[in-house]
């Protein structure tokens, strides 16, 4: 089985915590659930200690009755394992069990995510409640879809995790030359003459100045490798043991978007269907969440995804936890499903009565009402997708830019020394999707390993590590006609970050036809401009001095030593126009948008609708082969566009010809199918 | 026996330290107590390695020698237990006396304040220490106090610890059922089903994020109580030893004004009279120490506080450490006169040699001149107190507004996620304190149990927790005719920090006269506009938007999609006039004092002094029924006022007539009796 | 054997690690250096684990190979022991070699500068290397050096050097009672009665609030003098290794300039000559660097010094890490051998390919390149160097005005509570230190046990400890006819840190003819005019209120209520004309450079082109008594002197008469031999 449960239309709904409540609460709270359209709960997620209130004795009573309840009221349920919080009783009987932190301290019992991947007592009892579970109600008329453990991350440093990560070096390098080799370990006499003599990076070993500081990438890079492969080990294992009992309902677990510490390209084979939980930071631009939603969506080839989680109205973990809105929601809610979502799903039904989720936002709230503005909202929303029905599920989205997101280069560049901390990554990367985005182009967000063949444009920002064949297959789009960008510090390292002995950008320098001789560095208040055309941008952080070996200049450095070398240029590459674009330094959003809108242009790529500030535009092809155009109004002004062509607004029903005006409210939405 | 010692006069001097110094030295600091007019030390707060050489001596040599010289030359003496540091013999004897601190890290021997309040060793040597030196001292004509350790503070979260909080729990909670249910553990599986599976809240456990996060409100709220007893067991254990043998001197220990860590409420029953140690933070407004004065006050009913420990000149633990301008001294000690303060005392009387106070303030600096200003301002401070004589001893103050102080409201305030964590809790209390003081209003600061019936104004600001039946007792105030106001972030929680299954603000709500639909949050920087009356106050932090269930608006929003809604409310309640008043958010100073001054003004509590900035005002009304007005002149210009009465002034002897002119000095002080 | 090698000329060269290249790119590199004019390299500093591959095996063909490959084409290697970072067997076999860190947590293995210093284990085997080396070694044409272990530094905590410190304790006091007086223990109850009491100062004992908060100044001070020497012990230990072998070459070991945790000065005796590292912090104006310069040539009474590693390019660990513009590096080559420099070499002649140092500039990059702006200016300064010869080899600085510069006031300034965190004590030393240079003065920057009778000026800024007869011989300086200055914070503590129980500043108060009555301190933002003849200059930080004692005012505050005392004294002291100058509060650069400026003019010691900004000089003499005038321009702009005597510049070979103009190119430099 794979792919996303076949609904007949966007599931609406979320985690609902029925053991937290009594009766009478759950009734009202049901209730309401009818009132905003809700057809779909999430249960059971942090029900370990409910579910299994000793080792021996198991107590399905609050899940038998809400899934029968479920099911006799038309609702369906998405069945947590639960597996991401302990009990008390576990951590106690079995203190493996509890994490050691990067600091080397053995953490007690307390919080969730808890638990160290490699304890066996964990994976033990974490499979058998799974299948348990999947005994139970695989056959339930309720059961939609498996929700595995809860956003894993974090990581552990125990003995037992130091001991795997042994048996997977093994299995990685082979032999310890080849290992010494990869780390470069004559480096400060690290020279591994025994696999015993390796140890987890961390506070007390390689990291003594932090988190983002190791004394060498190799053994970093392979941690965050081994713990996402211990994490993936154990949702790979409840899934085995779910599949024992429920072979077709499909499985997932879900992601958080940008998240550093698992490469989620990683995970996706062994999800039946990607889901995530979209918190964007506060003041996020709208093209934040969009590039998380394109990166979910690239998980699995382009397939539909779910949102997991959203809140509908405010965060409670963040210092400061802003409203969303009037009308914020709706707009995220339709931009999540315009990228692919295929469920809008919140966090949580009901607030909590205690503990640190309390204040966070929930459809319903302490005092049960349905006539707040978040649940009215939510209500209007609910009527809205139950309108919609069918026609967005399955859909596609026909991108012809491709923009490459690597875990590892995000990883090596934000944990080594020099040239500068103050690059991070997805800064990076997000600069060159949403100059991508507000020109109108829809972008799939992919692993450097993505087949590339269908794309005119690959933005290819802050490519650190350069692994495998990617250089190859770059140029590759190229050679077929195709623009390639790339910018400063790509091209830096191997996949151990080794760095290549040959001139940066390593195996990139034929397709950009440059050689990067030095780079300097500056702090965040130092600007540099650089002339593109018409324009001065301010260029920061990293100025990397750039030799052309073939490509001409495109935007020159106007100060400092390097004034008039070139911080743009273009290669052509190959006989059929294409081209390898080197942007050598972190200009700001509007050369970064200069430069993007020129390589979309020579293919075609920008929208329509690119002129309107605040409009983003995504496209989906439907199964049947409906072309849906989905226009998003960001801003709190009216926009007052003109049909690029004949469609029918799906949400009013309205029918507009070419040419003519298209409002969009403050914060609006239209969904048109385009004919 | 109960209350301050009874004395002649205001009892001034401090700590005096004789164990650091040789005969010669002490000598002459006695010369220059005389002659500043000190007539009582502080001795023997850090003397226990002095005192007790080893586990099985004694050696009160130094001591008697300091007792004896009191007496003989007329001082008095509060005479320390010593027990709030250890000697280095007894840490390495009972390594378990060393605290193990929030990050699990059992201390080695140093500092002060470090000792295990769960440590059986430590409860048997403290308290035979105390025990032995009531039995010496019980009957010394020197003897005028006892002060029991010092600054009781901090934590420890050793496995003894652990044990101790498991028993306070079981005696708490009653049952684990109790205990999931307060701790709303149903949340993140955290359901316990045994008491051993309990761990003290740390960075181990449930505070991963810091101090300042837990995933639990309920345990850390309960960690927090405990250790509050914990700490008070070790006090009341050393009074018990004390009054085997000394029944009748007052005991005390000395606090720590608005201290977080520790619940002063739960203290104050175990102590004969409250005294405190006042070093005001960096640029504190003269409501700063007033606030805490009064909270001490409120600590023992209203009688009589003493100030243990006040710097004569500097600091020395903070990053800056500026200098008490001339005049300043003076007028600090006046102000705790004012407030209640029955003594005036300084850390301290010579300063040390070494170690990490050696730059503290001291009334004779290591060079042992009589001519430095400090020492000037101190005999001229000791030849103005010796001349007020009794007048002031013993007076109260006759307060009419009360503002309720909640340890914890404060705690769960600072601890919760959501909804920002921008908002202190004292800052917000601070904030009506100052507006009620320069309006001229006397405030008593009392618990949420305090007797409010006799006040017309209760302030209740960000009474986060609602516990037992404080509600009904502020409505009680408001059927009286009087006059409630509470503000954002009040009515959140009960007693375990768990929601009400009501509107906000939970039980205030019949009195407000309001719901809470939602709240909005905002970074540090943002402000928003509150209209109210003819004033625009720059709003902060928190948004709340109110609902009105009766009340009327006296503030509105005038931005924001909340532009229009009330953010000052108020409610008519009862039969006699009374009123609840809401504030939806964190006004600035003009906004809140705006407010306030309408609430006094309605009761006739506005002050005769209240137009004159800087000029603080405060009553006590001493035992023989005198009126005593003190006039303190924070500014440092002249201010000239226009007497409201007929009185005298007690430091002068003039007379003056009502309407007569008033001149106050920059920083100047007058005690008025008024007739 | 003590001094620096002999050489024929400046060595030129650095770091090179052949264990990490293959043969191939080893020839390669070796073609490059004679290029470069690169004749000198040092070689296995991190060497161990590939010399010692187990504890039972050596491996030395690497080595071999090198030095003999060094002999054949005339180059001379630097040879280290290499000990300075663990191999990995080492640390799994004696896990007491790893160090237990300040937060008390015993590390794994992992980094560099990783070892234990009391570790018998360490010792061991560490000598045994050193003997090894020295034993195939000693007789090598191509050894010219030996260069013990790398950047020594670091602390450890663990239980060995507990004991280590408590043995280090006795032979220091002697006795407990001694001890004890010196700590001043009677504070907060902490005499301690058996030397196993005491605990290494750590977070964990007696600096809970960091690194530079101790509660006892006299333990910590003692434990970074023990720890001093505890690494001094393994060099000795190191050394006497090798001289078992190798009687004649020189040893040294590479310091780190202004590096607090270790005194160097405890150091300097035990060094045949004396190597540093020069890496100034981002944005350093060109005084610091020089400021390290003279510090490092004042270890061994002005002997030359060299400079054992500073980057071509860029440094790599911080968080920015701008490049060397185009002729830095020169410049700041030149500077090094103006101060007293003998060779200049880099880290590090190849960037390695992995680990966190793969950014750290090098001589030859990744590439292997020729053709880089780098390499170009480093083969140029190569040819330049050459040319030089051996005019400026073992010459010495004429300086008449000292600075001194003590590690004890360093730590105890920085480690104390009050007055003020924010003064750092190399931020004072470097403002006096700057202004004596900006006014052409040389300065010999000295401990305070130096001889001082050969100097006209003796500035002490920030002296806060006044150690042995300091005073004395201070005094002596203005009996002669000489100018001291001290400045605020000075003559506050004696060795242990303990205050004089007299007036501030102590034993200086006679030569400087002042008391200090108190001291305010203010935030960094705080600024108080400082009134210098016409001059207003802004002072910060400590205001220190003075009271002239025979010293007349030369500065006077002129805001605050001490407004119109004195900021700046002048005594007179002696019957020949000497001066004690007092700056009590901590000026800015301007008046800085007033007051100095003044001193300096009493003495004639104002440079010739002290008027053109940027121009920094320095004079050398050689042993033939050749007067070598270093003109080094650090302003981007050209300056045009006029020469004020007859000299040859020796890069240019051109001659000037005095007067004849002098042009310095923008960052140029000349070496003037003066007739």
């Amino acid at each position: 089985m794979s792919g996303a449960p076949r609904t007949p239309k966007i599931p609406y709904g979320g985690d609902y915590n029925p053991e937290q409540w009594p009766e009478e609460v759950a009734d009202a709270d049901h209730r309401l659930f009818t009132k905003a359209g809700i057809d779909t709960l999430t249960v059971g997620v942090f029900a370990w200690s409910l579910l299994q209130p000793t080792e021996d004795t198991y107590d399905f009573t609050t899940l038998d009755r809400t899934l029968d309840r479920a099911a006799a009221e038309g609702r369906q349920v998405v069945l947590a394992t639960g597996t991401a919080a302990l009990p008390p009783w576990l951590a106690l009987a079995y203190p493996e069990v509890n994490r050691t932190d990067f600091e080397g301290r053995r953490h007690g019992y307390g919080q969730r995510h808890n638990f160290c991947p490699s304890s066996p007592a964990y994976r033990r009892l974490s499979t058998a409640l799974a299948g348990r579970l999947a005994r139970r109600y695989a056959a339930h008329p309720a059961l939609l879809a498996w929700h595995i453990n809860n956003e894993y991350g974090g990581a552990c440093y125990c003995a037992r995790c130091a001991d795997a990560f042994r048996v997977w070096l093994r299995e990685r390098h082979g032999t310890l030359d080849a290992l010494n080799d990869a780390w470069w370990t004559t480096f400060w006499s690290h020279r591994y003459t025994d696999w015993t003599q390796i140890e987890p990076p961390s506070a007390l070993t390689e990291h003594w100045r932090g988190p983002d500081h190791t004394a060498f990438q190799g053994i970093t890079l392979d941690y965050q490798r081994f713990m996402t492969d211990a994490l993936l080990g154990c949702f790979v294992a409840e899934k085995e043991a779910i599949r024992a009992h429920s072979t077709n309902t499909p499985v997932t677990t879900n992601f958080m978007g940008m998240y550093r510490p698992s490469d989620y390209h990683r995970w996706a084979p062994h999800l039946d269907f990607a889901s995530w939980d979209s918190y964007p930071p506060l003041d996020a631009p709208p093209t934040w969440p969009a590039l998380a939603h394109d990166l979910m969506r690239g998980l699995k080839d382009g397939a539909p995804f779910w949102l997991m989680e959203q809140t509908p109205s405010t965060t409670a973990c963040r210092d400061v936890n802003p409203l969303r809105r009037p009308g914020e929601l709706r707009l995220a809610s339709w931009q999540a499903v315009a990228h692919g979502a295929d469920a809008v799903l919140y966090f949580q039904m009901r607030a909590s009565r205690g503990a640190c989720e309390k204040y966070h936002g929930a459809v319903i709230g302490h005092a049960g009402r349905d006539d707040t503005r978040v649940f009215r909202e939510v209500a209007d929303l609910g009527a809205e997708l139950e309108a919609a029905g069918t026609v967005t599920l399955g859909a596609r989205t026909p991108a012809r830019t491709a923009l490459l997101f690597d875990w590892d280069s995000w990883w090596a560049l934000e944990m080594s020394d020099g040239p500068s901390r103050l690059v991070t990554y997805v800064d990076v990367v997000h600069a060159y999707y949403r100059a991508a985005r507000v020109a109108g182009a829809d972008v799939d967000v992919v692993p450097v390993t993505a087949d590339l063949s269908g794309y005119d444009v690959v933005l290819a920002p802050a490519l650190h590590l350069v692994k495998g064949e990617v250089a190859e297959r770059l140029e590759a789009v190229a050679e077929r006609g195709g623009t390639v960008l790339t910018t400063f510090l790509s091209g830096r390292g191997d996949e151990h970050d080794r760095a290549f002995l040959t001139d940066v950008p390593g195996p990139l320098g034929p397709l950009m036809g440059v050689r990067v001789d030095e780079w300097d560095t500056r702090p965040a208040d130092v600007t540099h401009p650089v002339r593109l055309g018409d324009l001065d941008s301010a260029a920061r952080l990293v100025f990397e001095i750039v030799i052309p070996r073939g490509a001409e200049p495109v935007g020159t450095y106007t100060s400092d030593f390097y004034a008039g070398t070139p911080a743009v240029t273009r290669n052509r590459f190959g006989g059929r126009g294409g081209e390898g674009w080197y942007v050598a330094t972190h200009l700001d959003e509007a050369g970064t948008e200069w430069v993007v809108r020129r390589i979309l242009d020579r293919h075609g790529l920008v929208g329509p609708y690119a002129a309107h500030a605040g409009v983003e535009t995504a496209t989906r092809v439907a199964p049947n082969g409906d072309r849906l155009l989905f226009l998003l109004n960001h801003s709190t002004q009216t926009r007052e566009l003109s049909a690029h062509a004949a469609a029918t607004d799906l949400l009013t029903g309205k029918r507009v010809e070419r040419e003519d005006p298209l409002v969009l409210d403050p914060l609006g939405v239209a969904v048109l199918r385009l004919e």
